[in-house]
């Protein structure tokens, strides 16, 4: 019998994806290039040559069930050796192939590392402005998300807010820094604070609390930003990351969860998320795209585009009077609306075929989210339509 | 805190597994080529040429988001729609873009299509033998596996112990054929006597019952063999395909559920899909995986090597008196063990440097499978050590 539950959620379409689907539609009147669609966190640089040729260098080289065959299940053991020592090398920690664990994308490692340290009924906590595809990735476990409100001054973490929430059913911490939506990176500061707490906390209640943080951003760091590694803070972290917006690959679904070397049973995660895959049928990555990750691991496409754009969208923005934090990484910004109803905001913006995602979803009322991975030219021409907007319909 | 459920998981190895890991061991001492394994369903013969020539083809022409940007969530729309125009061309049933969805291949397929038609609770009813990860498959949906015993004369279904098992709490049938371990496939005959039996029921209990199939050896059937095409006995079926057997590809995980376009809310499954893919952390197999697969749609590879080695080892084992089923497909065989107890008789086989996988874990006692994907030469060269092994225990 047709499932009820997941039926009655195909009704609730994803506001961000109605809005790019409403992008192109007006792009199909007007020539999408007259729409100025911040809508969607879809990198615009191209995939590094190297990647590609990668990728043809080992079809030409390994026989077919090198190239093709089954990967043991945690990934390629050589795939995650690689892994491993570039994040030792990179950020000091003593990482070896047995805490890397090979995944779809940052949405798997999340799916797997959440299953490894909660039980159905536990709390996870996240802090908003968040990404919100964290509700049915934590719902499908059985542990309940719980969003700390945000600290809209500066996007950090509301700690006040934080410790009221805090409790012994809270078995997980997700974060994601830099943060989509905000673009704002958690500072050594930041970090430090929530690791102290965290320490604590587990005395207090006699079981660790597991700190998973989603990477995906960690290689877009602007000039300035005091972006720090997370798992250096604390020692149960578990480090979701993905390749999608470092290699502009998201459709290759190819990320992996590090455990931290010292985490409570460091050595039992890997093996744990083994088992944990044969139930969500995941069963590993493209074998090709592991070895090709694997091959181009300390390198990034060209993100200098994404610091180009920030800056020019932060002046404008400020330059008309908005509230905003500047960005230290990812390709987001997060500025104020200019009234309470970050909807109505969004959707006079319309008007001036400017597409904006309003807050709410993300946790947080009155602002609104522009995704600059769009070609600079295109961020520039919008600027007389953000004016032209702000101008006629706020002053 | 560390989910005691997946770590006492790590504890119980896969029996064919910790076979695999014997003959590997054993081959350091003797020579991989001396040891005759028959434990693992891993291909050995090559991919097609043409698919590797494809992924470059496809990396030279296509833009990098082309090539490897997010794919909406059931899949490349244009791989669909090439998928449902070759399962309708060659098995005469409408299917359309809307009725595929691509997975990370059968595991995949499965994982979505148990979540689309069960809620915790439910029951699903497989038939022994069968693929012993259809227990943590279906266990991690909540629905509840139930074994129906083997119909050991023939391997097709045993309907008086099906019938015997249905109840109104059985809201899935999962069936495998051409079958691993058994290699027989389910006839017209059968087929035809299963989609009675579901249609009575579905009357009878006011509910659906869903036919999901998984289908990883359709493309490898024997001479000889009657192996119809499982949905277009029974509407209400869920094709689970994978390409890694027909392809080679095994480590890429590319597949896909394809829906009875006549099912009960057939245009509904598709986006349920997608809902449940977000808590998975699933999000489509690799963007140049399907792409690639597209373009060898109606291919194989070379599976004739399957079928000569089925018919030496027939020959082999049925002249040395095993009581054997002749396979029909797949890269399987299953003989009667000569003693009671399967474990002790492929543990006696070791000697001999045979690797058998006793059949208990497929729900059967006293069988044994050998799965002969494994180069013609080395099958010939075993033929001494089988007779061996035989003359020497059993005679």
């Amino acid at each position: 019998m047709i499932s009820q539950h997941y039926k009655d959620m195909c009704a609730t379409p994803s506001v961000i994806r109605s809005l790019a689907v409403y992008a192109t539609e007006r792009g199909k009147e007007i020539g999408y290039e007259n729409v100025f669609d911040y809508s969607l966190g879809n990198p615009s640089v191209p995939v590094p040559q190297a990647f590609n040729d990668a990728i043809k260098r080992l079809l030409d080289t390994k026989t077919s069930s090198q190239a093709h065959g089954y990967s043991p299940n945690p990934g390629n053991p050589e795939v995650r050796r690689i892994v491993a020592d570039s994040l030792k090398r990179r950020f000091g920690i003593d990482y070896r192939t047995e805490h890397i664990f090979m995944t779809s994308a940052a949405a798997s490692a999340i799916a797997h590392a959440v299953r490894c340290v909660t039980v159905p009924g536990d709390e996870v906590l996240t802090f908003a402005p968040y990404f919100p595809e964290y509700n049915p990735y934590i719902n499908a476990t059985g542990a309940v998300l719980k969003v700390v409100p945000a600290d809209t001054t500066s996007f950090q973490i509301n700690f006040t807010a934080f410790e009221e929430m805090l409790n012994p059913k809270v078995q997980a911490v997700l974060i994601n820094t830099p943060n989509n939506p905000s673009g704002i990176a958690y500072s050594s500061e930041t970090l430090s604070k929530l690791a102290q707490i965290l320490y604590a906390k587990q005395e207090e209640y006699g079981h660790e609390i597991f700190l998973i943080s989603d990477e995906p951003y960690r290689e877009i760091v602007f000039a300035g930003a005091d972006a720090p590694f997370v798992s250096k803070f604390y020692d149960n972290t578990l480090c979701c990351y993905s390749w999608s917006k470092s290699l502009s690959i998201p459709g290759e679904r190819i990320g992996y969860v590090a455990v931290n070397p010292k985490a409570k049973d460091a050595e039992m995660i890997v093996p744990m998320c083994v088992q944990i895959s044969r139930g969500t049928g995941h069963n590993c990555p493209s074998s090709i795209i592991q070895q090709a990750v694997a091959e181009c691991i300390d390198m990034t496409s060209d993100l200098s585009v994404y610091e180009t754009n920030m800056n020019i969208l932060y002046k404008e923005l400020t330059d008309l009077g908005f509230t905003v934090v500047k960005p230290g990484g990812t390709f987001y910004i997060f500025p104020k609306a200019l009234e309470e109803d970050a909807v109505a905001f969004c959707e006079k913006a319309k008007k001036y075929d400017l597409i904006l995602v309003p807050s709410d979803s993300f946790g947080v009322k009155g602002y609104f989210r522009m995704a600059y991975c769009i070609d600079t030219e295109k961020v520039e021409r919008s600027l007389a339509a953000l004016r032209e907007f702000v101008n006629k319909e706020y002053k």
